[in-house]
């Protein structure tokens, strides 16, 4: 099928259907932020495969938008005689609408918008049908089956905590907020519930599937049993029990009393379909959210022994790189897959975190670039390489960014380095009362940016998940991270400084926040961060005079502290080059 | 009359007025944080005079409460026969009620109280009387008159900005938010608004008075008119209404439309007379406000001229206090009255800002010490001096802490003043985006601290006024300082730390913000802070290797413009002194 046709037979559909438009997210039912392939509708439709964006079709015209870091793919992906694209910062789906489909009625698939997505079209004035069916399904005749991979346990040594212990915490809330129940629709969510892993889509080892938490402490569980080994249903003793993922909607309308649903990351589906039962419904964030934010005992062993792990995959690559480099034939795809093949010689090693940024140059400057065949830049002398990259190991995942001097970095480069090192050492040596928020923290990141006139259009770090997503909810280190900084959260520490059509600079750990005795002189637990990625920064990238004496001393405990972990692990050969490396 | 004769007859008229107790707070009609003799009704009855408190008289018992600052103090003056002490920061006035007057009737003076404080009782259950009269007020037969000064105009020099367009400003908001008038309870918004002082009450240069404000850009005015001068009434041009204070009333009920009430700072008693008039009230924060604390260039450089004089009258202070303090006869009031000597020199000079605090040793370690003779303490070598003071001038408003070695400072005071210091510096050369709060700002001062389990337990900065009070609103350098930093805004930078039963160190100079370009890579406008108090620090108690260069350069910088503005204004000697007290 062409596009051309594709975009007839769904205007044929939607006419049947009664509306005059239909939007097309990149969102799946299940809201994240990678989608298996039978769930790339925007893809299949308009060619674009952005990670973030929407279509709108109506009968005269279509438009595919996203963000800026897409503007210039989106345009080389989308057949420009069937679509116009925008700049969805710019346009929102609302305003778009509201000029080029005044009084029309547009339709909807519930199951692929939040409530709250749906109400801001609605408060900007659009006229909303939700169809039963997605018209596009119907047009798509050749659509991959959805995942169904083989569930596995997360065993107990790794998650500290057995589900009937989590079932229970969830339990309480609901009974705090007068709930019976609560509609857990996040993947992640019930991946840490019910200490499983699965992998129906890259990155983030879920299974895609729903649940209900009960109030009395027992779970609905929404899959394929057949994907279920004895091990993993034997697991959950008495609490959890198995459906099969069609009898969800009879499933519903048989609860009773208030039910519990984050209308900001669930499906509309689910209060339509409650709301069509005439069950009472209240809105609540998902309460696994905090409780997976706080990493317990076991969790953090099990982070930093991926860390470690991590570290010795990421040294060896950096010895490699420090060669290699210098012979101008090296690729940004080149050293992506040897950064690769140096993680998964460790048995653990499931599966990449997220898409390997390795930006060399001006790549450097696009925050989210990733090297493809068309733009993969060759390594040269006097540049740097912006390398961002993660892992999934069977215990843990893993987040890290070195940027890297090939040849002689420039006397802008090295400041501008020194610079983001000051804000990320000063947010990694942090000390604070409970109570502080992420907000505050980001401030120490930026100030020795913001004293030169320089910062970085991004926040500064974001919670991390374990063996879960990359980017999972704690609170943010950005100015809009209100929420306080609490003990076990582990966060991101990524200042950055991005000169446009030169280079990019960005300097990543994580770190975990821990609790640090109590002042003295206001009786408050003072919280501080336990660095846990091990791997050294580039010492040519760094002007020691700008550093003061304390931070010259993080600097070089730190790199001892990488010495003493990771050269275990390494040949002798190896273990010289980072001993050299050290600051 | 006794103590005991004032109880007698404050509850016979309660029993009359049909009420079994009754609440007395230290507030009066303005709810400002002084109060003239007239209002004094805690003092009369109990005898206590501190700045803040309350009392409950029941049939059978009485209680004066008041913060941690004032539990000597309340003991020494409240008459234990007649009247039980408890400290209001553990106990509160609804808790203490709920147990000891269970299902009683308490009264209140509702121009006492305002709609926030009654709601908050009647939240936990006091069952509330609105009492007509004051029942105290009919016992208190010698009550003295109540002030009224007469009312300068304060010059458009210093101003910068007309009555006119102030009123304009405030009906734009009326008119954005709906509302017809705005009930304006506040003094000094008062002051600001009609660009008027007076001396009604201490320290803060306001007439009590109560004013409302039009949506037409009027205001009714209600004072006696024989306080005001005749340029103070040509001022006004045809925009303000001079009505006698007992017309309010009257005034009040002639309303129409949606009324704006602050009932956070305003009297209940409004809001009663509104509703029994039959007219709609909506809660807004005071519009004057936010206006007020955002200093125009006029305000700014009348600050300034206000800080040159203060700063000249400091350092003769700071001079003559080098060599007395040595001889070891000078006292805490000897101080206090001296440094006021130095000031008043200055023809400008019109009152202190606030009750200087000058606290010895383990006096300064008391966050809000005021020495009286009984605790009237020597000062001898070997100890710190923390000396805050402030004045009003016919220009501006000061508010300064220094703290001085007497003779050898030990290493733990050099240390921690250090520390103190490093906080100071860190906010009075930070530099940050538009939109970044107070709390943000607050986590630079407290870094240095924090890093060493040190801490104070108070904010870090409070706005300022100029010519009005020396705790304005504005954000506050404070974990809950949730308003951004503008520019304009002048707050006081003051981090502390705090050695109980040994000394206190305080470092206060105040900041203006103002916008410092624009930032290329996110285009956000920066901020950064102007150091407007001018003194020297105590060099004796620097620590330097603690310092970091740019802490240094920061230290040079700002020593070398205390003597570039204050010396053309000192004799030699004092010059030369201060040229030797450079860092």
């Amino acid at each position: 099928m062409t596009s051309t046709q594709k975009l007839l037979s769904l205007r044929a559909v939607l006419k049947e259907a009664g509306v005059e438009g239909f939007i097309i997210p990149r969102a799946d039912e299940y809201q994240g932020e990678y989608v298996p392939a039978s769930a790339e509708r925007l893809k299949w439709l308009t060619g674009f495969t952005g990670s973030a964006g929407f279509a709108i079709v109506l009968m005269d015209r279509a438009v595919v938008m996203s963000d800026g870091r897409y503007s210039i793919q989106i345009k080389q992906q989308v057949d420009a005689t069937l679509f116009e694209t925008a700049d969805s910062t710019k346009t929102s789906a609302a305003e778009w609408l509201s000029i080029h489909a005044k009084g029309q009625t547009i339709g909807l698939d519930s199951r692929l918008h939040t409530p709250r997505e749906v109400k801001a079209l609605q408060d900007k004035g659009v006229r909303i049908k939700i169809l039963d069916k997605n018209p596009l399904d119907a047009a798509w005749s050749d659509r991959p089956s959805p995942p169904s991979a083989m569930v596995e346990a997360f065993p107990l040594q790794y998650a500290g905590q057995t589900v009937q212990d989590k079932l229970d915490e969830i339990a309480a809330v609901l009974t705090e907020k007068k709930g019976t129940a609560f509609i857990m629709a996040l993947p992640d969510s019930i991946a840490w519930t019910l200490n499983i892993r699965s992998s129906d889509i890259p990155h983030i080892p879920v299974a895609l599937s729903y649940a209900i938490a009960h109030a009395d402490g027992t779970m609905d569980w929404f899959i394929h049993e057949k994907r279920l080994s004895q091990n993993v249903i034997q697991s959950f003793g008495n609490r959890v029990s198995i459906h099969a993922p069609q009898d969800l909607e009879g499933a519903l309308a048989k609860l009773k009393g208030r039910v519990l649903v984050d209308e900001r990351r669930t499906s509309l589906w689910f209060c339509e379909r409650l709301k069509a039962a005439g069950i009472e419904t209240m809105d609540t964030k998902d309460p696994s959210i905090p409780l997976k934010a706080k990493k317990n005992r076991a969790e953090q062993n099990a982070m930093r022994a991926a860390h470690v792990r991590d570290g010795v995959g990421i040294v060896k690559f950096l010895k490699w790189f420090s060669a290699e480099s210098l012979k101008g034939t090296l690729t940004e795809m080149d050293v992506e897959s040897k950064l690769e093949e140096f993680r998964r010689v460790a048995p653990e090693y499931r599966d990449s975190s997220f898409d390997t940024i390795a930006g060399f140059g001006p790549h450097g400057a696009i925050v989210h670039y990733r090297a493809t065949p068309q733009s993969n830049a060759r390594i040269e002398k006097g540049n740097l390489l912006l390398l961002d990259s993660g892992a999934q190991y069977a215990d843990g995942t893993t987040d890290i960014t070195r940027t890297l001097a090939v040849g002689q970095p420039s006397e802008a480069m090295k400041e501008h380095y020194t610079l983001v090192l000051k804000g990320h050492i000063a947010l990694a040596s942090a000390r604070f009362p409970q109570g502080t928020t992420g907000a505050q923290v980001d401030m120490l990141a930026r100030t020795p940016l913001w004293q030169k006139n320089l910062d970085y259009a991004h926040g500064t770090g974001h919670g991390v998940g374990c063996y879960l997503s990359v980017h999972e909810e704690a609170t943010s280190f950005s100015p809009r991270g209100l929420d306080p900084v609490e003990a076990g959260m582990i966060i991101s520490n990524e200042p950055g400084f991005y000169q446009e059509g030169a280079y990019g600079i960005r300097l990543e750990n994580l770190v975990l926040a821990f609790e640090d005795g109590v002042c003295p002189y206001t009786g408050k637990t003072m919280l501080a961060f336990e660095t846990i990625t091990l791997a050294p920064f580039d010492k040519n990238c760094i002007k020691e005079d700008m550093l003061t004496e304390d931070e010259k001393f993080w600097l070089a405990q730190y790199h001892k502290r990488v010495y003493a972990e990771i050269s275990p692990h390494l040949d002798k050969d190896t273990a010289d080059w980072l001993l050299d490396s050290q600051f």
